[in-house]
């Protein structure tokens, strides 16, 4: 504005004094221009700056809130600057010739978040390229050799046939899953040297230098991100089923004490903490981001506590037996949400037994948090599974000999009976968590909490470990039949 | 088998009787190579073949189920064979000289599935490409003419800048979900035309025909998926959105009646129609597809019933309303599974009025399939809602005046009860997708049912849609009001 001001004041203006007091500058109309201009620089100030900077700001958030964005793109920078330098240098770049594109071209696609991720390109790329230059050099010779009448239909049968057959190959889920990128990368090597113009001696060489120029690109690729601040696939998934199982035990705990302490209706200020509540959303969106994951950690070599062949999979069958969990924990937040008033009679026999059932439960869940964030073997949870069972018991005791008093409608009952019957049913799953984490914990022979000890529990556990599961099973038969959902 | 004995016959052999009266051949050593050649084609036999062929047999039978995936297997092949030969026609060949591999290499990265993939990747192919370009050129005029010291460096630190700036981009949501292809062909690009040893002339050259390359490649790739038995991503997403309601609708209508016909146990001949009420379970897993192809519509051209401009964001808060429904019915789900016996005095009076609800959502679910899979505007969902809402009045009216019976202990009311309340939160739900799908039908202008009378009705319905509005408002606080959960 002080430079409008400004600009203005070296000029003869007439201004004209409008209704409320204040004037306004008659411009003349050889101020067209000029008014566009500075309307102009106005739109460019307030929309384009502004936006511009509040763009800036949200990223630079997003990376202030995980800095391994940051390290990531550095890693791409070098990776990319090293491999560009390499090929810059003319001795070099003589020695690849023109194919050294291809090395910065490998980075620049191969190179991604985890170091998972990018081994399954390298590989794939590798793999796809060398197939594919083989197949693609012997149509190019059976093709030179048949005449040149025959030779544009040889190529362009064989192109047909493979891109068709390998386009297909990508909707198979066990390919999809693995090789979806080497079958691209099989098309594209095989359509570019079938039907390339060189003479057979040219394109030997050629493809010599070719997967030679890619093995530099992806060994460098490999380098940086296992050596650079390593992002794991593995390691990931690893904290995201934990985090998620705080999160749950977190969301579980407080939505009970939240129904029972709003009785009556909600209060305003009980919203804000609401917000605490709903870390469940966020296991029940987890399912895309974990597949991946677990998609991409069975490429990755062994590294800090995991070995090469960790059973990944496992990790998806806890994710989903978590997310059944947070279904019911869905269906019991609602119930927090509506108004309801719990009678009297029910509230004092249950409440406190509800309550004690999910701080078990969540007590179960944390435990289990705990045991796979130290892949240790929890040497308490069969403990706790017991206090939250007999604690599910004690409830169901409590329902069986409440006989409701006349005078209350069962209209009003239904809300309380609902949440009982959600947490009964949440602890039945929280068991078939455990199930799942004890299933891991055997396949990837975790160790047990004390270390020191480990030795001489080893033959003692393995006796624990039958006691332990007649326990289990008697425990589990009980639950069966006294589940009511 | 059979071949092994007739291999053997024209040879002397020892046998020795075992002790179970069979005889066994023994083989003199030297018919160790034999042998191992038999073996291995035993297991060629057995487990390369085999594997192969259910392979195979697995392969063909997705393709049978959907044959859009042969189709589209064809018709990359029919692009990638178009532009192979293209390029393989010597005079095309010379005129585009080297770069000419630009094109196949566009057709094979850039054909996808659905139109909108296509065009998406086409049109950030197109722009990365040229942006990076102009980019490149500038830094690349720069570095020649700052000497030969100065080069490396200058070339350096701009391929780590904007690579690190570009791969920063791609973490930005914003960026992520319509230029994530761009920001990487960007930084490919401009690596490969900074660090290019070629003189400024020969680079502007090679600038217009890798770009005139990609065009022609692009093109193509647009035409064939387009006009060849094209696959538009909203119409994937409207089929999977409106089948998603017929899944919900029967699992919903399903599950209720096997709730009260099991009653007492569920009945090993029940289990196997039990599959058929499952379908829920592909709603709750939909979300990651859903947006993926939400992002992909918007870069589809006006097709068939669309717009160039229809709201497709609006599919995904439909899809979402529908999940929160199948939350609560996955929790319905539960009961069933679990034993129960409804008390006699409660059966016989919510029995039929939960039977009632169960099927009003379920038509006002099919309903609006069917608006959605016709993209016309229901004229009987007001009436089938109010339904749903009466009945659901009529369920709450029943239980209110419903007093628990003198020895019935509330532990046995609660399946039922749970039941009854989680039909209450469904018709809750399903509320919500109705405001989610008329909120559709306003943005994208739905006809009318009555094509013919649509112009007569056109003034009369804005009349009635302020009554509707009114109605629904009414019925909306009717059922905040007595809604239990």
């Amino acid at each position: 504005m002080a430079e409008k001001q400004q600009s203005s004041s070296d000029q003869l203006e007439w201004r004209i004094n409008v209704g409320d007091g204040s004037s306004r500058t008659l411009v003349p109309k050889a101020g067209l221009v000029r008014r566009a201009w500075q309307g102009l620089k106005g739109v460019i100030e307030a929309f384009f700056v502004k936006k511009v900077w509040r763009f800036l700001k949200k990223a630079w958030d997003l990376g202030v809130d995980d800095p391994r964005k940051f390290i990531h793109c550095l890693k791409v920078g070098i990776a990319l600057t090293v491999v560009s330098l390499f090929y810059y240098m003319r001795p070099l770049y003589d020695g690849f010739g023109g194919n050294a594109m291809w090395a910065v071209m490998t980075v620049v696609v191969v190179f991604e978040n985890n170091v998972g991720a990018s081994v399954c390109k390298c590989l794939n790329r590798i793999c796809g390229t060398s197939l594919a230059g083989f197949l693609g050099f012997g149509v190019h010779c059976l093709a030179s050799k048949s005449g040149p009448k025959l030779e544009p239909f040889i190529v362009g049968s064989s192109v047909f046939l493979l891109a068709s057959a390998a386009t297909f190959s990508r909707f198979i889920p066990s390919v999809k899953a693995r090789f979806d990128y080497g079958a691209m990368i099989f098309i594209l090597t095989f359509s570019l040297v079938s039907v390339s113009g060189y003479r057979v001696d040219e394109l030997l060489g050629m493809a010599r230098e070719r997967i030679s120029t890619i093995i530099v690109g992806t060994s460098l690729c490999i380098l940086v991100s296992m050596l650079i601040c390593p992002i794991w696939a593995g390691g990931e998934l690893h904290v995201l089923i934990h985090r998620n199982m705080e999160k749950l035990a977190i969301s579980l705990e407080g939505c009970t004490s939240e129904f029972f302490q709003s009785n009556g209706g909600v209060d305003d200020k009980n919203k804000e903490s609401n917000e605490k509540l709903l870390g469940f959303k966020c296991v029940l969106g987890s399912k895309a981001n974990e597949e991946a994951m677990a998609k991409f950690a069975l490429w990755e070599p062994a590294h800090g506590q995991f070995n090469y062949k960790h059973p990944w999979k496992q990790y998806l069958k806890i994710g989903s037996s978590i997310r059944s969990c947070a279904y019911c924990l869905e269906a019991l937040n609602a119930c927090i949400n509506s108004e309801h008033k719990v009678p009297e009679s029910i509230m004092e026999h249950v409440s406190d037994s509800c309550l004690t059932v999910s701080s078990n439960a969540s007590r179960v869940i944390r435990e289990l948090a705990e045991t796979m964030k130290t892949m240790k073997r929890s040497s308490t949870i069969d403990v706790l599974l017991g206090e939250m069972n007999s604690s599910v018991q004690e409830l169901q005791g409590n329902l069986k000999s409440l006989l409701p008093e006349n005078g209350t409608p069962i209209m009003d009952m239904i809300p309380v009976l609902t949440c009982v019957s959600l947490l009964i049913e949440i602890a039945n799953r929280v068991e078939a968590i455990v199930d799942a984490v004890k299933e891991l914990s055997n396949l990837a022979a975790f160790g047990f909490k004390d270390q020191d000890k480990s030795k001489q529990d080893q033959p003692k556990s393995s006796e624990n470990l039958v006691q332990e599961k007649e326990r289990e099973e008697q425990t589990i038969m009980t639950l069966q039949r006294v589940s009511v959902l």
